[in-house]
């Protein structure tokens, strides 16, 4: 009997999304470049399952039923390539290759094209939830034809995390709109990670917590609508975990983060496409900057911050450090949102934007009980400009600005870096600016550079001669 | 008699930076894709000059004396290869293309490598200077082989900016490296200018000052061995341009900012070799954030601010800004120098910091005063990490810093946004810790993606089990 779904690449990601696919009722077939690691998944996690190991490309194609549908989850770039040319010659017109790993969404576009214009179906969906996401439910954007979606979406459906209102998987849109706003939402985790990094700084460094102390806040903040999220949840548990040596051990990790790529497209992508990510690109660098701990070190030797220290009341400080939080990751999504709009329009992805934050309300990073406020705001006007004007986040944040601006206050103060945070605040303090500085910036490009300018009284493009016939200052 | 000299593009650029070769005793050849350009010039700028022009590409090659020096002043992109395309053909072994544009500099990469195996030579000249620089006296930094800028240097150092210390150009290293700097240098140029704009806006909001007033500060800052700049000195003139109707003219003009993408690309190129350079990337943002005025007038009218009104020194709060902005300015050019080490290293451009910082202290827009503070740190310690090590600026900035974080906790309490000032405190900041708290940030993406981490108590590479096992709270 063949196999209805196939999988290609047995990473970990790829066998626990070949389990979760069995496991939910289709019988599986599975292939992997080196035999060892096939051997070793049927020998194991395989074992008594409806599997089916292939040790070539030819038996794996022949084990499938048609039309075929074939999860790949390689390394993004040129291994997918490798994958996609191998498989080509082998299949029948309606087959379907997915591309489950974290591909460019350009290369995704690319992909599309070639295997559509050979008959073949191609899906590039991005997968969150990390190892136990894809094993018991991830959150999944796939992104291609409707047609081609409606083939798997029995399966995705039944695979993806489940929520209140439905599997944590939805049809994104054409071409690499799958891929791109799996790449908007790692952007936005990265922004979530680095304000929960600040706010964890702040209680550290200024008010003097200790991991107990911080496990606490953590866990009380998990239980409020505003936070209560997964990123929280296991920065809680992560203070609970000891060294042996009696330390708490996120106080022994080297302070050195790490990066995959898809924060860094993200932050790009905004300044191709021109919509402002300050948050998420605060995010991003704030890593790069982590990264050079030997530099840093030379210069906490050599440079010294201001001296301060508290004296204020810690429990009412620790919920503005909250309301900052709060606040600034508002205005995270917000961009994240308005970069998906941006790029919706200009790709013509069309994308519902509440949808989207449906289905990441389970099974990926950002999952998050305050998802359901931003699908409520772009349901009720799903042509909203950004989500600062949605009334209930811009109320929230007009009853904690407050607090927010008194946490950045005390941070610049107190010497603690608060990119995100900060960031945050002037992204917000723009937004809702009618008039910004940037006529001196338009003076002086058209001073030195003849660039020309607009006016706020008459239409028109208009050029002045700087150096000659200056007036007197009246 | 054979012209020394060649240039292709009579836009104004090109036809300035002719005239002043011509002016400096180099007889001259012009070509122009368009006809009527060059007879305007030659019926009216270039009138009893040395100049020959040329109505083809074939005349104006035969115009030039052996081997060819031709400048190409045309629009960066697919007009420069088009040019080069067609010249080939008519050059003989030796002669030199200089692209003096604004090119990205992975197609000077390109180009170099391309002219160089054709037994032509390259040049990728980074201009700067405008209009004006170009007539009277550009900064220039050009690259490609140090053979082929001696063959221009007798021309490029006459009609540069003349500084104390020698002309602004100098051979800056090899393939693309020339419009490597510039790209900094335009990115350099990006923060500066948004420095300037966060000044004026508290100057003009929380002060209240008038342009009157705000003239009078930048004429007395551009006293100060700090401030003394040509963008700071066109600031002060700006404030003294009054409109017809009485108003000043920064005042009309639309806040919305234009840019033409290189401090786009600085940006871009930083996150790819990855150095932090948050104060030139807020600069980028903020003329993104000023672009969407139709949005921000919406929002004007719905979110409010702070209502808080100064009553404090408003002398001595400008004296802050000022403190404030130098800070901020020094943290700028910290990342843009840190950004041209990598490079040279990643690149094997081989800078010479100290003398780039020497060329752009004329003819270029980022001319300033300050500069030769950056070269002497630079021949001090030509290996020298940040410019933040460097003890004059270090001193500055501790002589300062209590000022810097009482202006920006009076913006974020005031809610004008001060997006350039906050990241370059935060980079200050970030830089002299070393601890940063992404251990925790290291202690997530271990937790849900298991892509471990470093300790700081032992070598190796941990994972750990975060789910499983977790020993109470101590």
């Amino acid at each position: 009997m063949a196999q209805s779904f196939g999988v290609i690449g047995l990473a970990v990601m790829g066998e626990n999304i070949a389990l979760n696919v069995e496991r939910n009722g289709f019988p599986i077939a599975v292939y992997n470049r080196t035999p060892e690691r096939t051997d070793a998944f049927m020998a194991n996690r395989a074992q008594g399952k409806n599997v089916v190991a292939a040790y070539s490309l030819e038996d794996f194609v022949a084990a499938l039923e048609r039309p075929r549908r074939i999860l790949v989850m390689v390394k993004a770039g040129k291994p997918v390539d490798a994958v996609i040319e191998q498989l080509k010659p082998l299949l029948d017109p309606e087959d379907m290759i997915i591309d489950g790993g974290n591909s460019l969404y350009e290369d995704t576009e690319r992909r599309v094209k070639d295997l559509e214009s050979s008959g073949l179906s191609f899906i590039g969906m991005g997968v969150s939830g990390g190892e136990e996401g894809a094993l018991n439910g991830p959150s999944m954007m796939p992104g291609g034809t409707r047609a081609a979606y409606e083939a798997i979406e029995p399966i995705v459906t039944k695979i993806a995390a489940q929520v209140d209102d439905g599997p944590c998987v939805t049809y994104i849109g054409p071409g690499g709109s799958g891929h791109y706003v799996k790449m908007v939402h790692n952007g936005i985790e990265y922004g979530d990670m680095q304000l929960i990094a600040e706010a964890y700084d702040l209680m550290k460094n200024v008010l003097g917590l200790d991991h107990k102390q911080l496990h606490e806040v953590f866990s009380e903040w998990n239980t409020t609508e505003e936070l209560d999220s997964f990123l929280i949840e296991i920065t809680a548990d992560i203070f609970t975990k000891m060294d042996d040596t009696g330390k708490a051990l996120v106080e022994l990790i080297l302070d050195k983060a790490g990066q995959k790529g898809t924060g860094r497209w993200t932050v790009i992508n905004a300044l191709e496409v021109a919509v402002s990510i300050p948050t998420i690109t605060a995010a991003v660098n704030a890593r790069i900057m982590s990264g050079i701990k030997d530099e840093r070190m030379i210069a906490a030797k050599q440079i010294e911050g201001p001296t301060a220290s508290f004296d204020g009341n810690a429990q009412a400080f620790i919920g503005k450090i909250r309301d900052a939080l709060y606040c600034s990751k508002i205005c995270s999504y917000a961009q994240g949102m308005a970069l998906l709009s941006k790029a919706s329009e200009l790709f013509e992805y069309d994308l519902d934007l509440g949808e989207t934050a449906r289905i990441w309300k389970g099974g990926c990073i950002i999952r998050a009980r305050f998802l359901n406020k931003i699908k409520k705001a772009f349901d009720e006007d799903p042509k909203l400009p950004n989500l600062l004007l949605a009334p209930e986040f811009k109320q929230t944040i007009l009853d904690r600005q407050t607090a927010w601006r008194e946490v950045i206050a005390m941070a610049a103060q107190f010497g603690i870096p608060v990119p995100a945070f900060s960031a945050s605040l002037d992204y917000f303090d723009s937004y809702r600016r009618d008039r910004l500085p940037q006529n001196l910036t338009q003076a002086q490009r058209d001073y030195f550079g003849a660039h020309t300018y607009e006016r706020i009284d008459k239409a028109g493009v208009f050029h002045t001669e700087w150096m000659q016939e200056t007036a007197p200052v009246a």
